[in-house]
């Protein structure tokens, strides 16, 4: 079987897994207070133009998602999302477990607007009861989205003008930040969601670490002790090198970049097979996850050698299903796969 | 000025402060250990037909809303509510403060139905990613609704048979429960109430009360330790006979029932003046709040005598407003507003 | 039986009752909005040298308290205070159900002094680990103590200069500030008590209310969107002026102080009977809780007379009991008691 | 330098690193749902003598204290543990961040006695004001504890006794289990373990592993939805057969016990070189924490060529500071130790 479910099903990359090998017998200062972590940060903020930028290695998305927005805001402040976003339907409930509402904004591909955005906000501006309201103070965008799809330059700057107006912070999700930044779509570079954010991180799971998330805080407001909210959070790795090295690795000569482009790459080879047959896409996807509607006999068919990952039922007789390139995708694989959708009846 | 805004902008029942002046000189013991207390309970009991039911008085409704719903769940657990529901609206995220996502159903009239509630119940049970998301665990519904609005008594049957199918708590949030029983359209009695339902609460603060709501356990599970929860939330008010007191006072001899009943009546003369002239409802109720739809030039007229709430601006034209009646409302200021109503232009 | 066990067992004064009579059908704005809030908060403020504190009124201590801390806390910070504080001892761990970790100094009398404060917060201020441990930002003392001591002026002054150096916060819970301010031995006022602290409250319930707590924050810093707080924790009441129209009685003409203080020169009597007697106390208090140590004998004896509270077995043959005046004690409650003591054997 | 100051200050055994680098190209399911996290399970449950015990893989210690605690106790519940236990002293509030008080019970090596437990739980059952209080509900051991003193196998069944006497918990904190069971003085096998406490976890982080902790929940009672508890606290790995991979090296063939043996018995001869030396110590521990008293200029002495960690200042002239082993340390880093400290004056 070969699995195209997800970007998360294999290691890391060879260079990763050699930097810690080579490193394993040296010892280190814990918690994230080593020369690795620092070199990390550095190679980070080298491809931002705000070198005031604080940069953390978290473990996890779910972990650098509440951690992150519990320390932005105060008890009666809440967030935007995408009804799609994930911190809405995918962490358990561990924002609102924090203690905060999330305003779940409508969506069809994961895409969320200025304009719903400064609806929202003007709803609690406007509102004559506010003590009883919640207010909105940080707006949760994926980049990409759960459904593959992008935000452009510009939407994002008028995102931004939109936070910035209402005093909201504005986070990037970016636990697929290279998928999104590689895409042949993407007109946004990692300066430009360093510019328009207060904070976003660079996944590392998904786009060729072990695991790790790079958190950079852009504005100063959000650095006051992030440490202790990461302790506190449970989010604090005790070899703490060991992230610092991986982002080291994948920074340093753009490799994350590099291995990220290639999976876009082989997920539009997927997605002009598809297109090739006329099997429709449930949302268009330009990065690397392809969600495509298939009849039964179709997701059958496909089943029986590759992992994809089931949806939704849609009607009697199609499905929505997604697969998924990631760093560790080969073209060989991607030639089986396109072989096959080609060969469907 | 009439106050027609709301249903708390007036102290209590001439019985209830008297029977506060008599006692006054009085001593008790304290935290609701006393023989007011007891008695109240017996006296709600009395209307039930759930001998085990635990009563606990509570000073105020969001207070009682967010102490029942955290005492009856886990971390992990979620409440459905209508997207109009008090808790997902106006009570500054309490319940997201304790920790724990409201899934909110869209609903128009305040109402949701129990095939909303099973479909969100269902996404959970056939979840293949299960401990990504949260578990729906306890059903909210409001009686009366915030728009004044009804369940019947078979809508709430099929709502208590979801919830038993999918093993939810279901509360029955009763801030206006005095106006919902006794309007002229309810076909359910407090013990269909308390048969339906795994907790509720009888409101005293808009329905004669100084302040104070009567929570009701039925459900065993839900007693376990429950004034540890009081105290904890800071429900726990010191002098706890005041609220005994007040509440043997209003259901000893069903004085409760009475007045509520009487304020849904002047509604309905309210309603009935609306009609004859043609001005349309923003949503039709047969409780005491009713929802109109004004003209601006209609609403700044009865604005010059009456104060009422002033909800939404529909159109540049058109806005809706409430006029709220309550147990201290009297047939003079009725007789003034359908005078002033049927006067309009 | 007369009650001597709490400060909580009677209604409220009557001329807070007569207040509540004369405008019970009067119609009032919700929520603590209304000329009797206002007012109220204008005749505390005349005690204070303060003109810019915020005044909000709530409905117990326990929710003041934590109200209070968690609004002025960050998650990773805590709270220095007593072992014998209430909020570390009777309060149903609410200070940390509300994520705050309560550093507790040890105390016989209720007491802590500036020297041990400073050490903790030293601690942590010297600390190479400081993301491992929680931050001391608020010092939480009662006035009086839960043991009816006093702090003198100079004592609350060096901790106040501690506090300050030290950038936290000093918060002074007056659940009895009345009977604090009343003492024989209390070379303070309230004008001292606002100008030492950022926070404090003036106790009503205990001190001549139904119920009631007047929350001061003289800290601009503590202020902002101090309501919403309040409504998140379930402590705003719908008919808010009930709170003010209290308290505007209480303070209008000094009516809270002197209650409070007869209540003290009840105590006196009490402590000067005890004292005759050469009864034991276990902390000497000039307020109006005394707390002595009674043989089996005399306590099983005043116990067919009086309610009183237990506090503690000490020895097979001796209990510490707290005897408790408050502003509805009679001199002929106490002459009743003083003659009994006086007869002990 | 050579590094004494922890036990986490290297990358991961030679076999652990060796297994990572043979699976990194293959693909696994996610979430810890995979053969290498049930093959892990089957392995540790070996140990045991409870084959319906769970067990879960989580990244590090905090999170896993605090998760196992906030899912095993409802709102009103808390923790008893000794004043120097890591989740009091070292984890930023994370447990009260949850919500939880700690009872913490005097201890001058990390120890506290069924007796001293026995005293608290016994507190809360004969409290006549229980709501007033939180109820313990959970007591925190740590094995070895952080001064590296072992409870004996007598004094764990003495504690399991009194926790199943007043229905609580015992979750013991087995970050350093390898070298508890490991050392000379231990009387205890990881069935003992498993058979006293409800939960435990065997530490991977500082035993071998790059990180991990095995969560073993021996209680089915804290069994349920554990997983969701996880994922909403951030604890769960994407690419969990990372964790399951690193135990199942690890517990296969007993290398855990085998290499955190020989960092105890590493550690012996450094405590026998101070013996010789009469250096003495601040708390005899018999596992692979020394924690010894030297005089400044010994410190400064020994610190030209090892790092060590600083604990406390005791006078002028001394302080305590903390030698540590591993499974990383080598005869020749002991060697070289051994004989400087033997070169003293």
């Amino acid at each position: 079987m070969i699995r195209f479910n997800n970007d998360y099903n294999r290691g890391a990359h060879p260079a990763v897994l050699e930097a810690l090998a080579q490193t394993n017998s040296e010892s280190y200062g814990g918690y994230g207070i080593d020369p690795w972590c620092e070199k990390a940060a550095e190679e980070i903020r080298k491809y931002l133009d705000c070198p005031e930028a604080a940069v953390h290695f978290l473990v996890g998305g779910t972990q650098a998602n509440f951690t992150v927005i519990s320390a932005a805001l105060r008890p009666y402040q809440s967030v935007i999302s995408a009804d799609t976003g994930h911190i809405h339907v995918h962490e358990t409930g561990a924002v609102e477990h924090c203690g905060h509402k999330i305003h779940a904004l409508p969506s069809r591909d994961g895409k969320i607007t200025a304009a719903q955005i400064a609806a929202e906000a003007e709803k609690y501006c406007t509102s004559g009861v506010q003590e009883h309201i919640t207010q909105p103070k940080l707006v949760y965008l994926s980049f990409t989205t759960e459904y593959g799809t992008l935000y452009s330059r510009q939407e994002l700057e008028e995102i931004s003008d939109v936070c910035r107006k209402y005093g909201m912070y504005l986070f990037i999700d970016g636990a697929r930040l290279g998928y999104g930044l590689g895409s042949c779509m993407a007109d946004v570079t990692l300066k430009d969601i360093a510019r328009v954010s207060d904070a976003f991180y660079c996944g590392g799971t998904k786009c060729g670490a072990l695991f790790g998330e790079a958190v950079v805080l852009t504005n100063p407001e959000l650095q006051d002790h992030f440490r202790s909210h990461i302790k506190q959070n449970g989010g604090m790795l005790a070899k703490g090198w060991l992230l610092g090295l991986q982002f080291y690795v994948l920074f340093k000569d753009g490799l994350y970049f590099e291995i990220t482009k290639k999976a876009d790459e082989f997920a539009m080879q997927i997605k002009k097979a598809f297109e090739e047959k006329e099997i429709p896409f449930y949302i268009e996807s330009f990065t690397n996850q392809q969600f495509v509607v298939l009849e039964n006999s179709q997701m059958e068919k496909l089943a029986q050698k590759y992992v994809f990952e089931f949806e939704e039922r849609l009607d009697d007789n199609h499905s929505c299903v997604r697969f998924c390139t990631s760093w560790s995708t080969t073209q060989e694989e991607i030639d089986a796969l396109t072989a096959d959708i080609r060969g469907l009846k």
